[in-house]
């Protein structure tokens, strides 16, 4: 059974005003959840506070005295706002001791980018008496270890490069010879799309109540696809088990079912793709290279990737694409016309086999009676043919761009899949909303 | 003198699974951080916690008692894992009640979609028997209001755009309308790019000694800018005061000053080429799109940007920007060479004045001994003349993508501030690392 003996309590404390104001996303919780949340262990608590030394006092010996491990980031930076080390040592009675090792470090990382050191970076050469440093191969501040009181803490760095690493691979491989956490994954996620989150519960439920309370469910809708993760949180299910209940919900859903895991829906298509030895070519206007860029997040993308074209103006589509300026003028850039010129101009320019082309009016200007803000055409050219759809999305500008790209990958998801089975795309393709 | 008479203690819960399994981003902390920064709060504290009823009522309950302001997101959807609005109630001594209103509002929803309702969202119509219902323009879930006991309770749904118009519209309106926000921002924030965050502070240092402790100061590093936001915490200084000292700030850093406020450098790039009614094209193969997108996701951007070609295949790049196969041969795709012919041949082929290229490795595959992963060459065009740059980044792949195209957007930020005062180019902008 892969499961700790018991189950210790982690809280993440993140330190920052530029967390509370906004300034800054807390990517941290994202990241160290999903890395814990993998290794069998969900996060209890996060509590994002002030930089104030008495926040940091009161807030670590609260989450300290009630967790089996506190982690922390934020706070050890060279600037006046970073306080966390001091007020910690008060509440763990011990001695911030200088580090002429970790002097030494930060004098050589600015050597290497040839900048000259201000005295305030030495403030970060401080560890605590009884602890250990965690080196940073990617900063001037180190982490630094504790254990303590049968208690670990656990302090990095904000910026996400320099703790990312150090996360990975030294605070997790130190867990997971305390026990605190598992080796190996112990949750199933089943991706969908093109199916609202009611729905899917609503669907699924039966093969829920079957399996009954041992099973942990956890949806989250995201814009156009919704995840379902499945976990066993008494430690009753094994992984195979959970993952023969997904396999049974993937059943059930159909096309409407993506994958297993966290892969997005541009890698899914990739590798199909990739495993059709198919090329891909993209051609946007409202998306504005949102588009192109969720294939080249993919590592290797060249290998089924042509490229892709912005084109923000009609003699750009015409010049890049080749779009006769007739069809421009008769039905607008922004229309199923327009968008599937641009799909087969860019399959033929880039030389794919497949292109994705997206057209719209993503606002908060721009719009005409007939196709108001928020209408997008999506179109698909496939070897068998090119077809386009009209879409119409609420909402602001970036979340108008993230859904027709999402809905453009999930039409070309599904496509490679038929296209996989050898069956034909279906004649009604024209005008299906989603 | 634009201050509350008392500092209201602001504590935002956010609950949700997926937000501690890292499922999500906590965007909500984001948005509300930002908004009540702007409004002169900064929130006491953000705790996320998980679905279990508990867990929420055991929060609540502590942040009720010593708060002013409780805000609460998500946990009010239809799926089975929500069950805050129950946990709360019982902390507040109210019963919840059913209220057909609602019901027939989420019965208009789904009609307006053309999808049936499950019953699941029926949970969604309960409201407390004391409080108030926030109108849900957006979605099914409406937001709950309660004033009891001197203390303002705001419930809202987890869907961000749901929560943040109803934020904006209905709840800062309440907020202020009981004297717990300004109408008014409270800070000024000055944006910076080119300079460390290190380096930042001790520069400013001594215009931040000579001001003295009224002063609050935070500072925070993105890819590539740091920003610096003062304020006035215990509100002995106004809004005109704080504008002295960031543009005394502002001064001193010269072209490493960036803007006061929050616009991005590609919008800030953006009004500069409008105001000098130039025009922009951009050509990329690392970045995939990125750097299309960040002009792209400025309203109106036809205004000034031609478009932008994505080229992950030689061939692209010799047919979309005209590069020369004997340039690509000889040179390689990853070269000064080939970042300036494409720079070039994204301006003359899209009709811009200022053309930006960006060609590299991002990594984690790819690279060379000469130019290995992290390499990027970003080239200038400007109607005087093409440049190009060679960089280097450590770090993952999105981290790379980021840094290269704040360095693309930094570059020609500072090539227009240039222009604008009528300055020539220096010459020596070859290989210079930043």
């Amino acid at each position: 059974m892969n499961k700790t003996t018991h189950s210790p309590r982690f809280e993440l404390l993140t330190i920052g005003d530029e967390l509370l104001l906004g300034l800054t996303a807390n990517g941290h919780l994202t990241f160290i959840g999903a890395e814990l949340g993998a290794r069998g262990v969900q996060l209890h608590r996060n509590i994002t506070i002030t930089d104030d030394a008495e926040d940091i006092a009161d807030q670590f010996r609260e989450s300290w005295s009630r967790s089996d491990v506190v982690l922390v980031t934020g706070g050890l930076g060279p600037t006046c706002d970073d306080r966390t080390r001091e007020a910690v040592a008060v509440v763990l009675g011990q001695k911030l001791l200088f580090d002429p090792r970790i002097e030494q470090h930060i004098l050589e990382r600015f050597a290497l980018f040839g900048r000259k050191m201000t005295t305030n970076n030495l403030k970060q050469a401080y560890r605590f008496e009884r602890g250990e440093v965690l080196a940073n191969a990617n900063g001037t501040a180190p982490g630094l270890w504790v254990e303590q009181d049968g208690k670990v803490l656990c302090m990095m760095p904000g910026p996400p490069n320099e703790l990312r690493p150090m996360f990975t691979e030294q605070v997790l491989p130190r867990l997971a010879k305390l026990g605190l956490v598992l080796e190996t994954e112990a949750y199933v996620q089943l991706r969908t799309a093109g199916i609202g989150e009611s729905m899917l519960e609503t669907k699924l439920q039966p093969i829920f109540d079957r399996v009954g309370s041992n099973l942990g469910i956890a949806f989250c809708a995201h814009s156009g696809h919704v995840d379902c993760r499945l976990s066993s949180p008494g430690g009753q299910m094994s992984l195979a088990e959970l993952g023969a209940v997904a396999d049974e919900c993937a059943r059930l859903l159909g096309d409407d079912f993506v994958t297993l895991g966290g892969d997005s829906l541009a890698k899914v298509c990739a590798d199909l793709l990739r495993s059709q030895e198919k090329r891909l070519a993209v051609a946007e206007t409202a998306t504005g290279g949102l588009l192109s860029n969720a294939f080249t997040d993919i590592c290797g993308a060249s290998k089924f990737f042509s490229g892709g074209c912005v084109c923000y103006s009609n003699d750009s589509k015409m010049q890049l694409l080749d779009v006769p300026e007739c069809l421009l003028l008769q039905h607008g850039a922004v229309s199923a016309e327009s968008a599937v010129a641009m799909a087969t101009g860019a399959a033929e320019k880039l030389g794919a086999d497949y292109a994705l082309a997206i057209t719209g009016f993503a606002g908060p200007c721009g719009g005409t009676n007939e196709n108001p803000v928020g209408t997008i055409f999506v179109a698909l050219h496939a070897p068998h043919g090119v077809w386009s759809r009209k879409l119409s999305y609420p909402g602001p500008r970036t979340t108008v761009k993230q859904r027709a790209v999402n809905a453009a990958l999930d039409w070309l998801r599904r496509e490679l899949v038929r296209a996989s089975k050898g069956a034909a795309m279906p004649q009604n393709h024209q005008n299906v909303m989603q």
